[in-house]
């Protein structure tokens, strides 16, 4: 198979652009294409149980490791991921997704095939991605390589899927290795970067105290590393809401805390909302970060960055990147920044609690103590997220959430995605019973993988989030009982897991001091009161009930 | 809670058309609804452990019922369950989509909320439905009772899904019941009726032997009953494809085998193929249940039943329902169908052997001897459904398969559907062990409601239908190893389901002779070789190869 076809020549750009590994689910659509996938010397294949779950997987490897790919098979295959996919597009992750097709010859005669809706149209599926997508496209041996090029570019540069039809024929289409590396031109308007420059010149120069927001957009712009410089050079109050919780260095001077409007705790808020200046980057503010939109941001006093475009109060510039940005600002604040650290204020501390029996309040308590630097904590929406919200993450260690498009079992195929992009770093995931119920089965693809993931599963009985919001008591928000301990062993045949169960809060802290030592996957199943909530996450219900019944 | 309310309306209509139960799961964008579920005298909630397994519930429920119901939440709901609706819509079942969406007041705001892409857009995700729905609608206040109607009138009619899209207020709004029952207009050409009975007549009078050929759209149009008193009155060969295998009466005399093109049995394509007429009824020749396209029916000699229209040699009628076009064809049968009878050939034999180790062949012969009138069967696609194409049903046997849309892990919640439809009767699911990792989390619904199927789960180490198209070696056709025999304890706190693994035919034998006897959840691993596959599965996954390489 020395011949180079079109597929090597995906794989070939994939690889460049720091893809290591595709995510999928074999179908007879993509098995010869798979081919070139086991014989490709850098790039492997990572099979899952189901195709949402590889996409949940691919979704975690995108926000390690900047981009992932996700293979599946024709209507099915597709479909069955397409929810993932589009946390992806919300989310803003660069997913390629390449969907395995009947031959250009089947689809042309219109057959009956398997995996059609049997009316000989092709392209359903294709329309169903459109609007999940930056880009698609349907590959040809003619407009393969200039296609493939140009999804690529789509996906890294506005950061969100694309998709592409791959027919088995034209995988297997001859096509020569890229000639040339993939090139991004850098879209930059120097006439309105130096308006931006000078209009946030102007506020900043008169600012007495200025403060950092930063949000996931600055995360997926792959800004961190300027920000944590910036912020160690120019000591300022700065805090993240919990979308892009990480991306600042909490554990550094200036934490401020986790901003979630009127939610927040008094410090942060006023830190936040009263500085002179704020800065805004890459903020999006979303309901359930927001607790039902009560921030209260100050537009003339704000300067806004975004992926593309800034805002100085209330002018607008377009065609600037985040990154030319933030460096004219991270040059003001070496500039102007001498006092700004007037306005830092130390962080609020997590409630505290002495309780014998286990509650959300002495479980987050016991998980700032077992965190450690360069830990990758996902956390699955529900109490899980929004408990992680008043974590003080210490260095180097990630949150990965996923507030915005909220599918409830993301987390865990996700952690299995993000031990795949980052092997050397612990996994600690916490996760509900009624989340992990949906995507339980990557647990076995982790186990096969001889993954050592350290799982928190938090067992109340149901759906807590959902009884906060309404229906405490109805039995819709009832789950089936599992006995979490045992699942490790039927979801391996030779499963070196260890499982727990604890119910007192010094049971899990025993627990915890032995998590440290071992080789294997970790499972810890928290028993916990049915209707205990963290703080954050009854303010934030309590907001979405009554905006439901508007 | 006296009001009455849209969704109360809702209910009411659903629960006029035979439907008893909503599949589902929670979410806050349908929390309110679901009280009105809960409080409902005669409609049941059903809670699944994910939606893509609801809506596979739902569907094998219709399968069983005639129609289902769906409950999801807006997005991350609605988009986990479409690739189970599209099978539904692919193969002709009335799932009615429930979406629980935000509030009128937020989408016209075009809020950043939860579960939304966070552009505003409030329809991304009903335009991806209609790709799979023979109609949609936003529902409100003013136009959901019209709304209702039309969208179950299409869905019953057309016997495909049909999407409600249900705003939290729009849901709680106040609505009269239901004045009228619902109404279905039917539409006869009475006229291409008389001109289709005419020219059916011309072609049956002259024939020395008649044969029928029946499949998957006689079932959804109900067909069943008077089939069966037709083939009772008048002795002819029939047989059907796997698709709509167990619409005809096997037990029947007349019985020729499961049609599959040119891999039936001889004397099953014979009387199929030779016959100087054919009725075929309800029948698409999709791809996998023709072992690629080889059917050979002669379209001068054959007369077509389809849902809506008919055709007699080159002519098709219109405007003629399957139930009139049936009637007619029924009436001529006993007029002409005297000689009909000569045809007739033995139902060919499974193909036998003595082996005592545990082999597809062995395997399948002891199914037949398994067994019993009025079992609901479920095989999923792969070596199951293909081995069950040469079984012969016992009186009242049900088989349910999904050879077109054809998404492995269907029948594992299908099962859990089709028994909530019809408590009283054993389901049988066989299933392969790369398929039922899919969906395996609806094991545990099963247990929480005391349901006792028997799973016959097959272990050939991953999954094997793939290896027989492509790749037999190659490690993207092995998944994760898991030990079955566990799983029941794992997925139920106080289960007292059996588990056994059998290697041995004798053992599988045994097995199966206590299994009778049980009131709770049987679970049986049977081990087959890996490379082990049912005859017909052979020739269609040779086609298929082929076809991928064009």
């Amino acid at each position: 198979m020395n011949r180079h076809t079109v597929g090597d020549y995906l794989l070939a750009r994939l690889n460049e652009i720091g893809i290591d590994h595709l995510f999928g689910v074999p179908g007879d659509y993509n098995l010869q294409f798979l081919d070139h996938v086991i014989d490709h010397p850098r790039l492997a294949w990572v099979g899952c149980a189901n195709e949402l779950n590889a996409a949940y997987a691919a979704d975690g490897y995108a926000r390690c490791r900047g981009a992932a790919a996700l293979l599946t098979t024709f209507g099915v295959g597709e479909l069955s991921a397409i929810n993932g996919v589009a946390g992806s597009y919300a989310e803003y992750l660069p997913v390629v997704h390449i969907v395995g097709a009947p031959s250009q010859t089947s689809q042309r005669q219109g057959e009956l095939l398997h995996h059609t809706l049997g009316d000989g149209d092709f392209n359903h599926f294709l329309r169903m991605h459109q609007e999940i997508s930056v880009a698609t496209s349907i590959l040809t041996a003619d407009n393969a390589a200039e296609e493939i090029d140009r999804l690529l570019c789509c996906a890294l540069t506005q950061r969100r899927p694309v998709y592409l039809l791959l027919a088995t024929n034209v995988a297997e289409s001859p096509l020569s290795p890229p000639a040339a590396p993939l090139t991004f031109p850098q879209q930059i308007d120097r006439q309105q970067l130096a308006a931006f420059s000078d209009a946030a010149e102007t506020l900043l120069a008169a600012a007495g105290s200025v403060a950092m927001l930063a949000d996931f957009l600055a995360d997926r712009a792959g800004q961190q590393a300027r920000l944590h410089s910036w912020l160690a050079e120019v000591p300022m109050p700065f805090a993240t809401l919990l979308m892009g919780k990480s991306v600042l260095p909490e554990w550094q001077y200036g934490f401020a805390g986790t901003y979630s409007g009127a939610s927040s705790a008094e410090s942060t808020r006023v830190a936040i909302e009263q500085s002179d200046v704020l800065i805004a980057i890459g903020v999006k503010y979303t309901d359930t970060i927001t607790a039902g939109f009560t921030q209260q941001i100050t537009q003339s006093r704000t300067i806004e960055v975004g992926l593309h475009q800034c805002r100085v109060a209330e002018h607008q510039f377009d065609g600037v990147p985040m990154a030319a940005a933030l460096e004219v600002l991270h040059r003001l604040a070496r500039q102007y920044g001498q006092g700004w650290e007037r306005g830092i204020v130390a962080p609020p501390q997590l409630e505290a609690s002495l309780s014998d029996s286990l509650t959300q309040c002495t479980f987050w308590q016991a998980i700032q103590d077992f965190l450690r630097p360069g830990d990758i904590v996902l956390a699955d929406q529900g109490t899980a997220a929004f408990g992680a919200a008043a974590l003080r993450l210490p260095q180097g260690a990630r949150l990965l959430v996923q507030p915005l498009w909220g599918s409830i079992g993301y987390t865990l195929p996700a952690a299995f995605g993000a031990q795949v992009a980052q092997p050397q770093q612990r996994i600690v995931l916490i996760i509900g019973d009624g989340s992990a119920q949906l995507t339980v089965q990557e647990l076995g693809t982790m186990l096969r993988d001889g993954q050592n993931p350290v799982i928190f599963l938090l067992n109340n009985a149901g759906y807590t989030v959902e009884r906060a919001i309404h229906g405490a008591q109805q039995r819709y928000n009832d789950i089936a009982s599992w006995d979490w301990t045992r699942l490790p062993q039927a979801l391996n045949v030779n499963s070196q897991a260890q499982s727990w169960r604890v119910t007192q809060t010094v049971q899990l802290r025993e627990v915890m001091a032995l998590l440290g030592e071992t080789p294997h996957l970790s499972l810890v199943e928290v028993v916990l009161p049915q209707d205990d909530i963290p703080p954050l996450l009854a303010s934030v219900t309590q907001a979405l009930h009554q905006r439901n019944s508007r």
